[in-house]
């Protein structure tokens, strides 16, 4: 995988006309580079560079504890083992390789892209000022952003798995959901099934899934509490699972009915029914060149102009090895986003849409997951059609 | 225990003269620093601030969406949401605090310390920038190295509680191995005994324990092999386990007995004896005020009067929630690690020492974990006085 993902970086710089780029890291257990997964299997304990070439090749400088280590993953074409100067030792790789032009990995939009410590781009700094070659540094972000979002086919089986798993344990909820229950027993039922198929919570334990039950629970990303499923409350369930390296992230609509009601209510269902229409059109809409700005107009515009206010987050983002994998986003331009909601989209990037709309019955989201293909999207996540009706005595609304 | 730890900051900060303790993050979820779980138990979803201040305050900057999962912690004194614009609002913070002299998390040398991305970075100068009070920049690694360095009863309790379990799974281990165990067989059985006591590896776990079998065992941070243990090899063990947070990390040295030995071959046990003695003399050397340099000094000179050469790594690290903890290290002086070696040693500092010989029958290695306390250092592992000799026909020797 990680050699894989090597050469395709290799492709990326010499498209985009760079000599190397160069990621920075030590003790890498402790202080991580959030692109080291995805290209390398080992952690390392001492001042480390690896490096990827415009020529294709790949290469480690690295401390004598960790080159076995590095060997045996058999990942690089090469590995260097340097003494007690590393800072020399690398301005020497940077002469041989002729480097200009050095991608390393900073930005002030992407933490995907973020990775370089500051006190590692002093030490780069006394680096490039050794050297006689003294490159001129440039952020990573193009090659990160493309290699984390562009996903090849492995990567998308993998995603598409993680997808299931999740959809089972919604399904599975649906037997357990019911009147009386707390936030806090659905988010024990929703951790013992992600146990029960042997995966991990997509995100932090305690906030997977985030369980937003009636009018009372606060939205956004916090622990679930002793709030009780009453008659006539809707809730929404945000929840994916980690599976073999790959992230899934979606919501699901729940409605406890009322005596006598054999559907939500009317405002519940119309909230219900404007989320699945904007994710719907938002789907159509998106293809590759279409912008992170755009896709977020198209949901937000057409939510608004049924009577609802805009939601105060992002349409979107991208999923991988992260729930929230970084890059470009669907979202309004703000002074914090601007490279990453003007990026346009790519063929193999996979989004979430997830729209949401404050009710007075409770909060109402949907969250679905896209693939964006040569001409249009795909749903990678079977969408959800119908609020999932839970009778207030029994396991499961029978009508 | 955040809270605790807060508190410890606040009182550092006041001793230093610093204004504010400022620590930057977003999504930490995919790019952490490294000091976020010691003042925090929740993942941040958006640019965050957490800050402390010589008035013994803590307050956190918050995104809308993290804001309620913070406040069900009850880490913080205050949690102030901002909207769009976290610049405008981090620099009315500053300039609400009166901030001249504002600590951030960077530094070249101290992992630990160094959690600050390089974006964000620059972020924070596009803010002091826009604030009335443009304090001055300074790095954070005195706050963070005493704060991780100087551990309170209760992680001293931990930490013992890990070296215990490691202990117990060390003695395990002896009626495992002999002749003809591989060790990717060690490693295996290992990995059962953790899982076993119900606790983690302490570091990655393809290399806990790293296992150096015979003379062809490469020495360092890799992963076990096919090497099979013969006659007359000297294996180290190098293991520790994580729990309930905290970290262990020991060698133990075991021999295989050749026909007719009742006790290691010389060579081998006039290398043990060395390094007992080498770590008995720095452990009685080392109290508060010695300093990193020396310390590793007084074990490497004493060796090396012995006749071996001298180690190509650092005597000894601190150990806390990372089995490599940062800030202070007992080393020789390089161009890397100046002020990581000249800092003196204080009351409640955890170390390793861990020097090794390299002998024809294998690696020795020896490591053990000491505390400092007011007027010298006590061991909180149980030293390894004698070889663990494995009859080569038997589970373990009876002699």
């Amino acid at each position: 995988m990680q050699r894989e993902k090597l050469k395709q970086a290799a492709q990326i710089i010499k498209n985009e006309n760079i000599d190397m780029w160069l990621t920075l890291v030590r003790e890498s257990a402790m202080n991580n580079d959030p692109v080291l997964p995805i290209i390398s299997s080992v952690d390392f304990t001492a001042l480390s560079a690896v490096m990827v070439t415009k020529d294709g090749r790949s290469a480690v400088l690295a401390g004598n504890n960790d080159a076995e280590g590095i060997r045996q993953t058999g990942i690089y074409d090469k590995i260097i083992v340097y003494g007690d100067d590393f800072r020399h030792a690398l301005a020497d790789m940077l002469d041989k390789n002729h480097v200009s032009t050095l991608a390393v990995n900073y930005s002030i939009e992407d933490v995907a892209s973020d990775g370089l410590s500051h006190g590692l781009f002093l030490l780069l700094q006394d680096v490039i000022e050794i050297s006689a070659s003294k490159p001129k540094l440039i952020s990573a972000e193009v090659i990160i952003s493309k290699l984390r979002g562009i996903k090849s086919q492995t990567e998308k089986k993998l995603l598409i798995q993680s997808i299931e798993t999740a959809e089972k344990i919604f399904q599975d909820a649906r037997g357990f959901i019911r009147e009386g229950v707390t936030e806090k027993q659905i988010h024990e039922f929703f951790t013992a099934r992600t146990k029960h198929y042997g995966v991990l919570p997509s995100w932090q334990a305690s906030q997977c899934p985030g369980v937003m039950l009636g009018p009372q629970s606060v939205p956004g990303h916090n622990a679930p509490t002793e709030i009780t499923a009453c008659k006539g409350d809707v809730m929404d369930i945000d929840f994916g699972v980690l599976q073999n390296g790959y992230c899934s992230d979606l919501q699901r609509t729940y409605y406890i009915l009322g005596d006598g009601e054999d559907r939500a209510c009317e405002e519940v269902q119309r909230a219900f029914d404007t989320l699945k229409e904007a994710i719907k059109r938002t789907k159509e809409y998106m293809k590759p060149g279409v912008t992170g700005e755009e896709a977020d107009a198209a949901a937000r515009s057409y939510v608004v102009s049924q009577g609802y206010p805009s939601w105060n987050y992002a349409l979107g983002h991208q999923v991988g090895r992260m729930a929230h994998d970084g890059g470009m986003v669907l979202a309004p331009k703000k002074s914090h986003n601007k490279s990453r909601v003007e990026q346009p989209m790519e063929e193999g990037m996979v989004f979430t849409l997830e729209p949401g709309i404050a009710t007075s019955r409770g909060y109402v989201g949907l969250e679905e997951m896209v693939y964006i293909t040569r001409n249009g999207a795909e749903f990678l996540s079977t969408p959800q059609q119908e609020i999932y009706l839970l009778a207030s005595d029994s396991p499961e609304h029978q009508g």
